[in-house]
Parts: structure tokens; C-alpha cells; sequence
């Protein structure tokens, strides 16, 4: 197996708050890592393949975006400061109605290039043709739970069953285990009682997960509460679907008895900052589920409402928005944000050996350039890459022990291929000439 | 005069929402804009010194940070996620008694290469040292409207009146019109009504405009009601301040009477809205302030408490905060993000020709990388800018007609002569050996 050596960096390991190591070193070895330390760790005699000197950077994992659709970067900026249902039945459906598998080979594969760009190296997806998506991350080096998104009221509700299990026989732990599956109803509201059943069925048949919307908005409580007489997270429970291991995204609205529920049956929360923001879908009690041990990640939902894929930012926005919410400064500290984007995110994904640079955790490691002007001085290392660090600082990406970026050019990419690709797709879609 | 061409850019002028030039071209003459277009508006036989070829760039005017306190970048990081006086009483003041001179020379000029890195190109400064901040200023190339902060419950008061006056004497007006200068009374809870009215015969005297702190938080508005039984904003109203051109930082607790008082006599007010939610000091009436034809420009606020001085970012949050707090996604649409970055900020600063790529205008320019992934597909530049950009897509900057960035590096600063700098006086501040 591949030996890899980083070298001198800040190693930021995510064991614990006031874990670091000065001028540390990380050993990698097939898809692993096996030293964590200061200088000097390594053997000697080791003898590496290869090694990167990581002076001035700051090594920490990778970032795991808990949310998204990858594949909707292609609807970037095509829509936004609408209402939420003129944006939704007049903008976006209308166009992911014309949605090709090439075309969502071609927008995985842009946000997937932004994502590593940015410092993520694993992501949860839900959209469609995700055989495109799979051939997108695999190619790419990227790590994925991917769920075929399922809309129980639509007619390709069987169908989408249908390719469920098709996309899961095929694709779970494949590329070298870097992709896993989940089932992915979308949510309470498109996914009848009997509906659900079945896709719990396909859950309990190959072991996965299920990564679903929960409680976005205020109308979907509304309706839901108005159809069952309940509220979402008593809909799904009631049905037995947080008896799976549960990846819930945004759960924006919740009573007390929700959020009882989420900790009682170990849910993990997506929770989608800027997502929430710019649609106006609310602000979600994350500092009341952190305090109660509901484990709650962060993830960007898809670039149409976003508008980006840029987890630096989607932790800024959770520290600040829930400082100002509620009106107490000490809420979501730096390190916490931190934790959102890392160790809970993997465990969000039910993915235990990531988010942390620790011996046996997967060598999904980020190297950020800690010289740039916006980074000096050099007072707390966890409050500038919260609070003042850009996603062009991240400089090194290694995601299951390969190296896919360094000095910020995405090796297993052709970017120019992409983003010409992505432009013609786009360019059908909304009817260019 | 030397002439500068910009040809081949996207150039968003400002002058409409729907105004927007494919292709376009830009005359520059000395520190003047003389020629907007679409290809072949500059004449044959011009003759430009220099052309820049900025195809695939988005050109639009430079944006303007309505208030700052600059040197503070020395603190950047040095003391977060901490109860608001405990962070003031403890952690700022104590290492602000100790900046010397050089300290805010260093701490300006790191600043400022920030933000001449992220697109700014004209900001608002309140705070002390100002002789160094302006020699920053005037070797570095930006656009500054300067205030030496001044606290009249302070044993510097009168020190601070004094010192006000040779500097407004020395800069206003000075590096070419760059440097423009205000009275910089703090707030109105650290400004008593006698040293109010010495500010404001300062003001009369010079005829300069006047950078205050106003209602910030809700324990100023507590404190002014108990002292005087008004609110901030009625407190300086009734004192005169608001008779002059007044730039308010924050606004945050206001009632309606304030904001008849803010509109009847056209206070600019800078909206720090990253600040505001880090500090937990609440949510600015900004979508109502607009509504009632309130100029409101944005603003960073100093790097203690944001932790940079990313525009870009600051019209994000803007964007995004005001629609989760009014529950409307179609608040604060993109284009009006980005019109209190550029003309409104303009206009908070008193400088009616700066914020706008027209003829007659400063020739206070950015030219934005548009072929980043990030900013694929081509959809709608402006949402691309407000929601998707980074401050890293910057590539050009030209402040009062110079080339101050080209290709991302700074031409008027030695950035590590400026970083090397920060560092040491930042280590002295925080006593390392």
C-alpha cells in the first residue's frame, strides 16, 4: 500500500477542543491514516512514497456536506428572491423536468469539482439519474452517500422504487467503498403512509439508511398536521421510519416533543444555514438539538438555493445566525461550527471512521494556507478558519488517501472539460439558441 | 493624463437593474471614467497608455465599507464567542490601551490589502492613531473617509477634540482628493451633550460630515432612555447632530419615530450585518429602512467582530439574514445587495461620485474573474456575484484611475513587509516573548 507523509503542519484533529499539534506530521497508508504527531512521529525508516511539506498550512479533515442535490448547480442563479412556490413550480420543476443523465453527470461533476475546491470531502446526495451522479463521484475521488430521491405522489413513484434497489445493488461500497446509499424519500409531505412502507422496506433489505426532508417549512407542518394530525417528525415516527438509521434534512419547525423524538431515536440533523436563509424557511433550534446531544451536521442543499457548495461560509452562517437568534454571543463558538462540518457530519452519514485526523480514521485530510493577509495575525487558528477563512485558502485535498488537489489544481478533473460541458447542458435547459 | 482601457468585460454599471453591458469597454482619464460602452465607444484614435483585456471579467464599480475601525485587524481572532462586555472590558480594551502608532500603521495597512484583495476600494475609518491610518491610506491607493474615534466620557476627550482638528487640517482633502475626512464622535452613550456640541462646532468649522455609532445594541438604547429619556436617535436629533451629514453605524434598535427622524434628515446609515449577529446585538429594520427611501449603505465593522472585511460576504449575509427575518425570499433581491455595496455606500460617505461606472464618475474599478466553477453556468450575473462569488474571484482593482490590483497582486503594498509587520506588533500587544 501507498505511503504518504504530511510534514509540518498545524494539525487541527478534531479530538477535542484544545487538541493541536505545532509543526505535526500525518502518516497515510492505503486509504488510512496511521500516525498522528508531532515532529518526529513518523519513523524514520518508514519510507514514503511521498510527502508534502505542509509548512504554514494547517492540516484538518475534510468538510462533509450533510445536504445536498448535487446536480442542481446547473440551475445555479437561474432563479432566485422569488416565493417559495413561484420559484419551485414555475422556475425550478419546469426545468429539472428536462433533466438529462447527461446532464446530471455534467452538474455532479461541477459541484463535485467546487466541493473539493472548497475543502469537502464527502458529500450526501439526493437527486435523480444517479447512476450519472455515482459514475460522476467515482471518477472524481470524491466520498458519497447517495439516495435516488423518491416522491411518492409523483408518477414515477414506482419507477423510482424500481431504481432504488437497482442503484443500491449496484453501487453500495463500490469505488473502493467510497460510495455508500441510502434510500431517499423526499419528504413527509410527497410520501403517502403506504408509500413509505415500501421504501422502508428497501431499507431493511439491503441495510441502509434514509435521508429525508423534515420539517423545512411552515406549510409543510401546516399540511401535514392538517392530512394526519400530527407533525412531520410524528408522521415518520409513527410509520417507523427513524427505527432506520435517519439522515434528516433542514428540520427547521419542531415542538419539544420533535425534538424528544430526533434525540430518542438518534437522527441526524442536515442543517442548511444560508438554504433556510435565502428561502426563508425559517431558522432551526440547533443550538437548543446541540444541547439536548442530537447530533446535527451542516450541508449547503443544492446551488439553486444557495448559491454556492462552500462549507467555510455554511459554518460562518450557522455560528452568526444563531448567535443573533438567539441574542446570546456565546452560542455555536468556533469549534463547534467546526465539529458541525467534520466529525458530526460523518456521523450524520452513519460514516464512523471520518471527520477526524486520528490512526484508523480514512485519509480525508484538507490543507489550508495559513498565509494569506485575512489569516494574520495568527491569534486562534479555529476562529480564522470559522470566521475569517475563504474557501481559495484550502490548498491540499486528500480524500481516501489520494491526493486530488494541490496547490489548488483538482487532479482527477478536467475543469475546462467540465465547465464547457455544464455550459452547453445549461444552455439547452433554459432554451439557448 | 494617462488613459486607461478596459475592453471586453461584462460591465455592470449601476445605473438600473437591467443595465448591463456584454462585451463592453471602459475609458479611463486620470482618476475620471469618460467613456461607458458597448465595443468600439472609445475612439480609434484615442490612444490609451495601457489596455486591459478583460474578457471573461465582470467589471462594476469597487465596493465601498461603510464603517470599520481598520487597525483593528491586530485583534482579529484574539477574542471570540465571549458575552459582549466581558469581550470589551476583558479581551478588547485592555489590548487597545497598549496600540502604539506603528501598531495601527501595520494594522491599517493589513486592512486595507484585505480589502483591496476582496473588491473594496473606498471605506469609512473611525478610530485613533489617525495620522498613521491616513499614511496607510495615501501609500496603499484606496479611497478613505477618515474619523478619529472620539470618546467624551474618556480622559483622551479633550485630547481627542484636539487631535481631531490638526488631522481634519493635515488630510482632508488630501492624496489627491483620496482622503476625505469626518468628526468621529463614538456613540451617544460615551458622548455627553456638551461634548457633542464641541464635535459639532468642529464640524461646522471644517464642514465635514460626522461618523457616529447609533443604537447598536439594546442596552444603549436602555442607558440613553434612563439618562435622557429619549432614544439614541432622538438624543442626537435634538442635540443638532443629525442637522449635519450624518454616517450612522448600525441602526439596529430603532422605533418608527427614529426612522422618520433617520429619512427626514437623510442619514446615511452603514448596515453591519455580520457584526451585528457575531456581537448577538440584534436585527437592523433594513428592508424598512429601504422601503421608507433611507440611504443604507454596508459595512464589515472592525475585524474583532466579523472576523474580516470580506464585502462580498457582508452582502450575502445581508441578503440572506433579511429574508429569514421578515419570512420573505423575495427581501433584499441581488441587485439591491449590491447597490448599498457600491452607490449607497458611496452616498453613506458624502462622495456622490464614486459607486457608479458612468462618465464623470471615480474611476473606482473591479474586474471579477467570471470563469471560476463557482460562477458556472452563466445564468444571472448579479445573483452569481451576490450569492456565489468569492472574494478570491477579485482580480483587478483600479482606485481614482490606478491600477492598485492586477492578476490578484497588490501593487501598491508589500504584502510580507506588511504581514511580518502585523505579526510582530501583534505579538508584542498580547505579550509573547
Amino acid at each position: 500500500m501507498s505511503r504518504l507523509a504530511i510534514k509540518g503542519a498545524t494539525v487541527v484533529p478534531m479530538t477535542g477542543a484544545d487538541a493541536m499539534i505545532y509543526g505535526g506530521e500525518i502518516g497515510v497508508e492505503g486509504n488510512k491514516i496511521v500516525f498522528v504527531g508531532e515532529a518526529g512521529t513518523i519513523p524514520d525508516n518508514w519510507g514514503a512514497d511521498e510527502e508534502i511539506d505542509a509548512r504554514g498550512m494547517v492540516a484538518m479533515p475534510g468538510f462533509v456536506n450533510c445536504h445536498t442535490h448535487a446536480a442542481m448547480t446547473l440551475l445555479r442563479s437561474y432563479a432566485d428572491d422569488l416565493p417559495l412556490m413561484e420559484w419551485l413550480e414555475q422556475r425550478i420543476w419546469p426545468l429539472e423536468d428536462r433533466l438529462t443523465g447527461e446532464d446530471v453527470y455534467w452538474g455532479t461533476m461541477l459541484c463535485i469539482l467546487e466541493m473539493i475546491k472548497s475543502g469537502t470531502t464527502t458529500f450526501a446526495d439526493m437527486y435523480f439519474f444517479m447512476d450519472e451522479a455515482a459514475r460522476a463521484v467515482e471518477k472524481s475521488g470524491i466520498r458519497a452517500s447517495l439516495a435516488r430521491g423518491m416522491i411518492g405522489v409523483a408518477p414515477t413513484a414506482q419507477l423510482a422504487l424500481e431504481e432504488t434497489e437497482r442503484f443500491i445493488q449496484k453501487w453500495n461500497g463500490s469505488a473502493g467503498g467510497r460510495i455508500t446509499t441510502m434510500v431517499g424519500p423526499h419528504a413527509p409531505y410527497t410520501c403517502p403512509p403506504e408509500y413509505l412502507k415500501k421504501v422502508l422496506a428497501l431499507a431493511e433489505k439491503f441495510n441502509v439508511g434514509i435521508h429525508i426532508h423534515l420539517a423545512e417549512t411552515g406549510a409543510e407542518v401546516e399540511d401535514i398536521r392538517k392530512q394526519y394530525g400530527k407533525t412531520p417528525i410524528e408522521y415518520v415516527n409513527d410509520l417507523g421510519v427513524l427505527d432506520f438509521p435517519v439522515l434528516g434534512a433542514h428540520c427547521v419547525h419542531l415542538t419539544q416533543n420533535d425534538i424528544r423524538i430526533l434525540k430518542e431515536k438518534k437522527v441526524g440533523v442536515a442543517h442548511n444555514p444560508e438554504s433556510n436563509m435565502k428561502l426563508a424557511s425559517g431558522i432551526a433550534p440547533v443550538p437548543q438539538l446541540l444541547a439536548e446531544g442530537v447530533n446535527v451536521g451542516l450541508g449547503t442543499d443544492g446551488a439553486a438555493s444557495n448559491n454556492n457548495l462552500d462549507m467555510l461560509e455554511e459554518m460562518r452562517s450557522a455560528a452568526l445566525l444563531h448567535k443573533v437568534n438567539t441574542g446570546d454571543p456565546t452560542t455555536i463558538p468556533s469549534y463547534r461550527a467546526l465539529e458541525m462540518a467534520t466529525r458530526n457530519g460523518g456521523m450524520v452519514l452513519g460514516l464512523a471512521d471520518i471527520g477526524m485526523i486520528e490512526p484508523g480514521y480514512k485519509a480525508d485530510i484538507i490543507l489550508i494556507d495559513f498565509t494569506k493577509p485575512h489569516l494574520y495575525p495568527k491569534h486562534d487558528i479555529i476562529a480564522h478558519t470559522v470566521y475569517a477563512a475563504q474557501s481559495s485558502d484550502i490548498d491540499t485535498v486528500i480524500i481516501d488517501g489520494k491526493i486530488v488537489m494541490k496547490n489548488r489544481k483538482v487532479i482527477t478533473i478536467d475543469e475546462q472539460e467540465v465547465l464547457a460541458n455544464v455550459q452547453r447542458c445549461a444552455g439547452r435547459l433554459v432554451g439557448e439558441k
